[in-house]
Parts: C-alpha cells; structure tokens; sequence
C-alpha cells in the first residue's frame, strides 16, 4: 500500500512517511525548517502549522481534517493553557493520516526572516549564536557512574544532536540542583553549539540580546528576542564620557593629562550602559536575567575604551590599534552585571587607527561587499569614516573633518536637539529666511511656529541646518564660489551685518533673552574645512580604486540621517551623483550590531570582510592634500558635477578668486 | 663539492648543509631535539652543544674545534654575561664548516626527561601545556592597520609555528604598553598552543607550575620550574576543613545541616591553598607573578569543595558527580589570587561518586593501563578507592573502609605524627611487646629510644601501627582467626588484662601522665570490619575480571606508604601475593598531577583512560556483602595464600568458630 504523502509550503519539500508519522518529524527528515524548543514533547507550542484548504489527492478529495490523526489530548491541554489560534495543530503531535498539504506559518520557522533593511541585498534570516534547548536528562543510578553533566551532554547529543559540549563553571555548580527541580528535564542556554553558558529547570523559551552602538555622543541599545528576532525596545542615553571631553581626541588627550583617566571613562561608560540594559529591560517587561547575549559597535577610542584598553595609541600617528580583531568574551569581562552573569558579547572588528567597529556594523548593514554597484559609505562625526567598493574591491579610510559637521565650534552651533534649527531657505530676491527647527514641522514664516516652539525656543543650528544654510547662502549669491559672504549686499538686505573686518548673515534674532542666530565667515571656513576633507577623502578611494564615478551613496550616522543629500551635493561634501541615489542609511551601525546578534553567520561575513578591506591611511597619502586643496571652494557651473548641476540651478561663477585659478591650474 | 655532514648524539641523527648553517638550524631541519627560548637570538643560553671528542671524518682528522666557525662576539657576550661551561658552545652561534659530530646534553633538550618514576614503564618527557615564546614583533607603520596584537600573531606565526592563536583580554589591555617598553620584542606566554595568557617586555624565562594533591587531611603541593621539571620546592599544611568534620562524610553532612555550608568549606580550603602557594614562592625564591599553571586532584568531596560545587550529592544514593570530565579554568574561578592573575588550572578528572581525581593521579603515576601485568592499585583512605587490571581492561570501585586505618576511633588511636606508635613486634613466648614510634629508629627496649622520645612522647597508635599490633597478636596466639582476645592468657601475661566482658591487649603503659596505649576487642573489630570491606573490593574487581591471582599490588597514599607488605598480607587487606610484588607507590596521586603539570599528553591519556575504565558501585553487588562476610577473619594455613604462606609462618587454626564455619560453608 502506498504510504501517505505530505507537501510542505512554502517550501515545496515532500515525501511520503508511514501513516501515523509525527508531521514534526516528517518535517525534520525532508529538511522542512520548523521551529521546535521542547524537541517535540508540545511544550513550547513553536511547531504550529495548518492544512492547506482543498486537497491535492488525485484519489478524490479527502477531507482536510481527515489527512491528520485526531487532535490529541496533550495539543488540547496546551490549546487550554496557551492558546492555539483556530485551524492550528502542532506539528509533534499531528500524525499524517492521508496525502496532505501543510502550511508553515513564518512564526513557526527557525530561519525567520528579520531585518528587513538588506532584503534588496540579502536576505537575513534569524541564526542566533544562543539557542535554547529542552532535554529529559536520563537519572543517575548506581549501574552509571557518569556525571550530571555527562549525562546531560548525552541528552543534548541524543535530542539536538550537539556534540562536544563543554560548560561554564558557574552553570556547572548550579547544575545538580537544577536538574532535581526540574525533575530532571532542563532547558540548556547553548552558545554556539559549544558551550552550556546557563540552564532553567523544567522548559524555558526566554531568550533575549541587546546590540549597542557606543558612540561618542550617544549609546544606541535595542533589546532583542532571540527566538524571533523582534525588538521589543529601544534605548538611548548620552555617552556620560562627553564631561571628559567633547570629541574623541580631547577623550584621548584627557587619558595623556590625567593617568588613569581611561579607567574614570571605562567605568563611566559600563555604568551608563548597566543602567541602560536595566532600563530596557524593564520597558519590555522582561527579567534582565534572561538576556544572554550582547552585541557592541564603536569607534576605535570607544571600543577600547568599552574593553578597558588605554587608546592613548589612537591618539598619535601612526594610530595603532590593540587589536582588529572581533572579541568574543563573557560580559561580565567589561563590567556588565546588569543581566545574566553568563551572558556572552560580541564586539564587531575595528578595520584601522580611525575606522572602528562601527564601521564594520555599517558595512554589515549595508553590504557593499554583496554588490555590483560601485557605493560609497560615508558615516560623518568628528572623523568621517569613508568605504567604497563593490563585491571585486573595497576600501576604507578615515578623513579629518573636525567638529563643524556636528554643530560644534560654530557661532551659533549646536547638537542636534529639540530648538535646533534643521531646514533653512533663502528667498534669492529678498535674502529672507525661513527654517524649521527640531521638533516642529512649521517653518518659521508659518502660523503655528511660534506656538510650537514655546517650550523649546530657537536655541541655534545643528549640522544639518548650517549645511542647508551654507548651500542656500550660494544659491542666493550671498556667498561666492570660494565661500565669501558678499558684503556689498549689506545695503539690500538688513541681515547681512559686518563682524570685525568680515561679514555675517543673520538668520534668526527674536531679541528678548533668545539667542541671535547667524553665519559668520568664520563659520563658513569651518564647513569649507569640513566638507573639503570628506570630499578629498572620498575623490582619494575612488583614485586608488580607478573610478570616476559612483553608482551610489549612504550617509550613515545622525548627520547622514538629517541630511538633505541635495545639499549635501551642493556644498560638495561627496562627489557627484544623481541625487536619487544618495540615501540615507540611518543608525546603519546599530542595524550591523543587531544583524551580528541574530544571525551567527553574519560575524564570521565581517570578520573576513574586514580582513580583506583595504585600508588607506589619508595623513600619509600626498595626494589627500591636492584633494583637500581643490575641494575648499563649493561646486559650480563650471565644476564637473554633472548630476548635481541637472538637479539644482548652480550659479555661474561671478569673480574667479587667486585660490580658484591655482585650483583650475592644478587640475590642467 | 661534497657539504659538511654533522652528526647529532644522541639522537644519532645526520645530515649535510652548506657551510656557515648554524648548528641549531641543522637541528632544526633534521629535527633534533634542541631547546631554545629566544628563537636563535643567543639570549637564552638554552640551545648549548658540545663537539663530541674526535672526529670521524674519512677524510682525515679535523680538529674538532675547526668544525665549526670561530666563537662569535655574541657568543663571547653571553659567555662574560651568563656563563658558559668550557667546550660548550650556542649552537645558534656555532656555524658548520666540516664533518662534525655534536653532542646535545640532557639540559638542551627540550622534551627532557622528567618524573623517573615510572620509567620502568614508561619515560615522561618534558613537554608542558605552557611555553615560552621569545618573539620580535613589527613596529606599527602608517602604512599597516593591523592592530598590535595581530603584529605579535604574526610575529608568532613566522618565528614560533604558531597559528590561530587568541587571547586573554586583561593580557590584551596590557600588551601596547609591554611591546613598547620591550622596544618591539616580547616574550609570550602561551597556553596549549592556542592562548596568549601573559607577556613580558623583551626577554623572559620564568615559568612555574604547581602541582597540587588536595587530600582531606593534608593538601601537598610540588613547585615546579616548567622549563626543566625539576621540583623546586615542596610543601603540605592541613586541610583546613578538618574544622568542619573529620572525615568526608562529616563535611558532607556539614554542608546538609548548615546551608551555606559548602561555600564556608570552600573558601577555607581557597585561603590554604593561597597561603601554601605563597609559601612555596618564598621558599623557592620565585616571583609568584611567574606561576601560571596549577594542577589539582584529590577525591571527588574535596574536587567539588575545590570547584564550589556543593558535595551533597556525592553524600548518598546514587552519588552522583556534578562532572567526571576534566576541568581547564583560570585560577581566578576557584579564587586562586597569590600567582599570575592569568594562571590556568587544570583538574584532573574523577572517576565515579566515591572514586576521584586522586586516583585518576595515582594512574598516571602507576599506569596499571600501560603494562601486560594484572596490577591492583590500592588507594586507603577512609574509602578504599580500588583500581584493577592492566593494558586490555581496568576495573574501579570504591570500598567503604572507615577511618580505622587512619587511627581514627580506635581507642589509642591516632593520625601518623611523631610520637604515634607505626612498628610493633611481639615475643611469642613471653608476649612483651616492642616498638618504635614516629620521629625516631630506636625500637622500644633500646637504649636511646627514652632520649630520642623525649619531646613527643609515646601518644597513641597510627593505622601502620595497629596493622603490625594485630598482625603479631594473631602470630603470638593472643587472637584467634576470628579476632577474638584470648582471656586465658592473662595467667601469663599482666598485659592481657579484662576490660567489661572482653579482654585488652596493653602495649604501653608508662604511667605518670602519659596515655596507656592498648589493643582492644573493639579495636580488632574496627580492624577487621575495614580490612574486610578491602578485601571483599578487591575480590569484587578480581571476580568481575574473571582473575585469581593478582602480579602485583601498590598501595598508595599515606597509609600505604607507611604499611609493611607483609602485615598487610598477614591480615588480609589486600588479596594473597608475594610481598615482594606489594610495594608502596608513595603520594602517587601527588606524582599523577605533577605529570599531567609537565606533560600535556598525559592529560589526554587520563581523560580517555577515565572514559574506558570500568566503574563497579560495590554497594550494589550482591557479592561484595558475601566476600565481606567471609574476610572478617584472619588468613590461616588452610586459607588460600599460599603466596602469604611462604613468607610467614602462620598458625594453625585453634578452634573453629561458627562465623568461620559458616563461611567454609558458602565457600565450598
């Protein structure tokens, strides 16, 4: 007699079984990915799957409900306890009766599909390096020598097939009691597939990861469950580190100063994150002792500071790392105790002295390495940290722009924040402004803006906002090509005032204890600073890498998120692109941590990336400085962007300066 | 033309290079044996070699010292600055320039010769988990990203071999500092060839490991230089839980009564095991930073006790081990704190629930597993821990003797100590009795033994002294087989004395404050009951290995150590053998992880002989209780030791009792 067939969906896999075969094990032999926790035992409930509607026998038509043995009184009592949605059977306990057709629901698969963000790159699916496994542990007896731990590695060889296990000492210790509470069964906390780092008593199916971004600035945290990939929340706190110092150079300048001011910053920064952990935890209502697993990207000054290593090397040419490798070490090794004392982290690789692990989570992110398209990443702080490349080739360096990009050392300023102004236009007739600030979608011209902004006023001009005045400031003329504010225009618009032997152009003065808000020429220098070394550090990889051009770019980081890449063109802090194709990545390092936390594949991808990007070191690159040179004044008519001068009207040039014709020389 | 051929002794290994090779490479390349620190950098002074007297040249006599190019200035240095004995020679610096014949001494070779124990059985070599690697490592440039520690892998990787090397994360914190204060060189100290645990700036040859017997009343620790093996020092101090209970079951009973048991126990023995190590540093004049390799066994109480795992499992039915596999930790996990914070330990196994990690280290010492002889092992503590067998098959079990053999509750009883009575021989015909105790050689009726016992005294009798009592008293008539004290002989000697409805046997008696020291009924009783659970082990494994007769018997730890063959034979311990096959291994567990300090194959070795071994739970078997019974008595003529027959001149049984015919009985 024929055996009875099953067809798995979505996969397709089929084959035919024995009547009465288990739909879960038919499942395991052809290879179909269903979720299972209990091994099984309907326990977990993570096997659900349904009969498809219809039949496909060619015998007739067989009645859906008929093709599987009845509902049995375990899947009853778990319907009862934890709810089982209508049409749901589990699949340890549905037999296969007669030819069926089986759908497996995407909550029932292992490989998940999370992180959507690099579906049009690759698929991510969910892999955690920790894994949960519930075992029935044979009893000791007098006939069996063998430790408790021996005898649990055999049922974790017998019921999950993992093999050399070994244990940490701590769970060890706690382990004989464990398994007499739960009468012995046991959930193992498996990192790996090498080592027991923790056990519940009984079944357990909690399981949770944290990735963290350690930026300067701020500390990005999202708490993670591992077993289906979702966030169930995001925190972030201020880096506590900025009162010693606000960039990372015066950070490495206060450890030089004050000896043992690397310890200061490490415990401050542990404890921000401690409390961090905590926080998250008790936003999802979870038990901080069920999350095992970290997850940190960082710059090079943070990554070793978050180890405890001094960067005082990172300080000084020629910017030597500790280590570019990926660190795998207990948590408890950099001070974590707010979760599980077992729990493990993961730290991406730096790549150079100033490309750090951050870098490494955008790449991740953003996969570069996994396209044809040739694609810059710029991920702007104090340093920009630039990648272009494709699947042949990728390069990285890191280029000097200072603070400027980050509101800091401006006249008027600040960090991104509720009050600061983000959006500026320019009326090119009048030389009238108008803006938005943080926190608000009013400009300042409409009705409503004053309301919106009653609390937080307008406090000053982040990054984004000083580019958009800056790119706005050309537009209209009040600037020239060599970044100039024209002083002759004091006489047609009141907001261009003089400031010492220079002129300043006024965008925003309330009076009344607000603070006036202006560009002054020396403000423009220090984007022109800026925006110059970006460039020159991105037309530096594309020199050494032969191209004239890219397909398309990422700005990565806060900046790279508020940024209007238009401007960012316009300004010519990237090289020429159409601006359709310059995008924004986000927090693209925090999205490389939290792939590095649910997918084990996605480590082992960066660690070899890292291995084989070549790293460029600007400060000893001759040409970095020609670069630099040439990119001071802003792009024009005359300048080869093509791609921005099809998308923006670019003003023709009006008095070629003395820097502007030895820039025309040099390129001759 | 033909190269020079050297000749290496004595390895007797040979080859032809070109002239101008440096000796140590020759080595190298034929793979002699040579040691070397500094990689052939003539720092070390490890790599010496002498050219043999003669020569054998065909081709005439060459002047041995023409052999080889002139002493190098680096040579001449090392010799003004470390010393060179005369002859000897770096063979880094000795170059090949005609046929030569090499000497290579025992001290330049690095799998030296080390534990002369066992060599009747097998040599251990040299060869310990941790080394020492003298590297030079690459300046960081501008030019190369590569962090420090990945310059050091490859450092290691060109100059030592070594691959895939990771490391600890505080040696990671420190390693910037030390390759700058060591002007870009370093000595790594590497674990198993996979793990950097320490570094020193520039050179260093420092490298000690302590091998550690936890017993339950004393714990001995051996301080070795693991660069030669030899032991630099040795010392013991209490087991300082003996406060908790005198014997492992009343600490194990502790632990049930006193929750928080275990952790006070383990602390106590954690701050010996500090001090011990402290103390073996100053002794040996040795930087306890240099330590960083401990090696434990003891049995499975003071294991678990050791490790922080509560014993109570281990204190009844089915004793289960939390473990039976070996343990590789940090010190720092078992609260090691008095060597290098980066110190590895390594824990021998246990066997089963009553047979430990001490006996896993008297197999090492004694390998049973590696000859054709039947060997029975013999560890006697308060349980006997029995191993039987030899390469083909090993049988364990566990007797439970109780404290007897230690002195412990027999009326005079006492721990071996000086003062405590360990010889003892009886007059057949007028039964006076003659002595020595501990701490002297003068027997009882010499002249000199009141002088020589001054200070101690006479206190009490140990376990090898009441074995000798009891073995005389059966030889002299005063007890019969069945062990009973004979009251008709108190007409001729005042020592037979009544004492309620049974008699006593007076040893001593000095009067004037000191103990009377006195055999009685119960004593005998305590006596027979533990040699007969002995015995009745050891006929156990013998029946299950289907075996009659045993080649030879080793007695192991103290007791052991301190047992004259024949009287143990006399009373029955041990099954018939000629006393001269019984010997005593001495602290063999001791011996056992001081080979598994300085080998690392034998680590291997005990961790797959304790998979084979075949554990036997005596309290299970039914003939275990049967050859109990029949072992109470004392061996006769009409007994089956005929081994024991021929050494001593037994008596003939007097008057059969009913327990003896009873046994004849079962027998037959």
């Amino acid at each position: 007699m024929t055996q009875p067939l099953v067809v798995f969906t979505p996969s397709g896999k089929r084959g035919r079984f024995p009547k009465g075969t288990p739909i879960l094990q038919c499942a395991r032999e052809l290879g179909v990915d269903i979720d299972s926790v209990c091994g099984g035992r309907a326990i977990c409930g993570r096997c659900q799957i349904t009969v498809a509607e219809g039949s496909f026998s060619k015998h007739g038509i067989t009645s859906a409900a008929a093709s599987l043995g009845p509902v049995t009184a375990t899947e009853t009592r778990h319907r009862d306890k934890k709810g089982l949605q209508p049409g749901r059977r589990l699949s340890c306990q549905a037999t296969l009766e007669a030819d069926v057709l089986i759908d497996v629901p995407p909550e029932s698969q292992v490989h998940k599909q999370v992180v959507r963000k690099r579906a049009e790159v690759r698929e991510i699916q969910l892999d955690p390096v920790l894994r949960l496994h519930y075992v029935e542990v044979a009893e000791p007896d007098m006939h069996d020598a063998r430790g408790d731990f021996e005898r649990l590695k055999e049922a974790l060889r017998d019921q999950w097939g993992l093999t050399g296990l070994t244990i940490d000492l701590p769970t060890l210790r706690a382990l004989q009691k464990k398994l007499r509470r739960g009468d012995w069964t046991l959930t193992a906390v498996v990192h790996d597939k090498k080592r027991i780092i923790a056990t519940r008593p009984g079944f357990a199916d909690k399981a949770y990861g944290i990735a963290v971004d350690v930026g300067s600035t701020t500390i990005a945290a999202h708490l993670c469950d591992l077993q289906t990939g979702a966030v169930l929340a995001s925190s972030g706190m201020m880096n506590p580190q900025i009162r010693f110092g606000e960039d990372l150079m015066s950070r490495v300048s206060y450890v030089m100063m004050h000896p043992g001011g690397d310890k200061e910053m490490t415990d401050t920064v542990r404890g921000t994150l401690n409390a961090l952990f905590s926080q998250l935890a008790a936003e999802a209502m979870i038990d901080p002792n069920d999350i095992f697993e970290l997850v940190f990207v960082g710059n090079p000054v943070m990554h070793h500071l978050l180890l405890g290593i001094d960067p005082t090397e990172l300080g000084g040419a020629p910017f030597a790392l500790a280590t570019d490798s990926s660190m795998d070490l207990y948590a408890t090794e950099i001070g974590i105790t707010s979760i599980n004392d077992s729990a493990r982290t993961y730290i991406l690789p730096c790549i150079a002295g100033h490309v750090g692990a951050d870098t490494s989570g955008v790449l991740l992110s953003e996969g570069p390495h996994l396209q044809d398209e040739m694609m810059l990443v710029v991920d702007v702080g104090t340093n920009a940290e630039i990648v272009l490349g494709n699947r042949h080739r990728l390069l990285a360096c890191s280029s000097p722009t200072g603070p400027a990009f980050e509101g800091a050392q401006l006249s008027s300023g600040q960090r991104a924040a509720p009050g600061a102004i983000e959006r500026v236009r320019i009326d090119k007739t009048t030389l009238e402004p108008r803006f938005t600030v943080i926190g608000t979608d009013y400009w300042s011209n409409e009705e409503g803006f004053a309301h919106a902004t009653r609390r937080t006023g307008v406090t000053g001009i982040c990054g984004s906002g000083i580019i958009e005045a800056v790119g706005e400031m050309f537009l209209a003329g009040i600037i020239s090509q060599d970044g100039v504010i024209d002083g002759n225009l004091a006489a047609q618009s009141p907001r261009i005032v003089p400031e010492g032997r220079t002129w300043t152009y006024v965008l925003h003065d309330a009076g009344e204890g607000e603070p006036r808000i202006a560009i002054t020429q020396n403000d423009i220098r220090a984007i022109q600073l800026a925006k110059a070394a970006l460039y020159a550090g991105c037309r530096l990889l594309m020199d050494r890498l032969g191209v004239e051009t890219v397909d398309r770019i990422m700005l990565a980081g806060a900046f790279g998120s508020h940024i209007d890449p238009t401007y960012a063109l316009l300004l010519g802090l990237v090289p020429d692109c159409a601006p359709a194709r310059i995008s924004s990545a986000g927090n693209a390092a925090g999205t490389g941590a939290r792939i590095a936390l649910l997918n084990t594949q996605a480590r082992l991808e960066i660690e070899s990336l890292v291995r084989r990007i070549e790293k460029i070191e600007t400060a000893i690159e001759p040409k970095f400085q020609d670069h630099f040179v040439a990119a001071m004044a802003i792009p024009h008519k005359t300048d080869p962007f093509p791609e921005l001068a099809k998308a923006v009207a670019l003003p023709t040039p009006k008095r070629p300066t003395a820097e502007q014709t030895s820039r025309r020389r040099r390129r001759a």
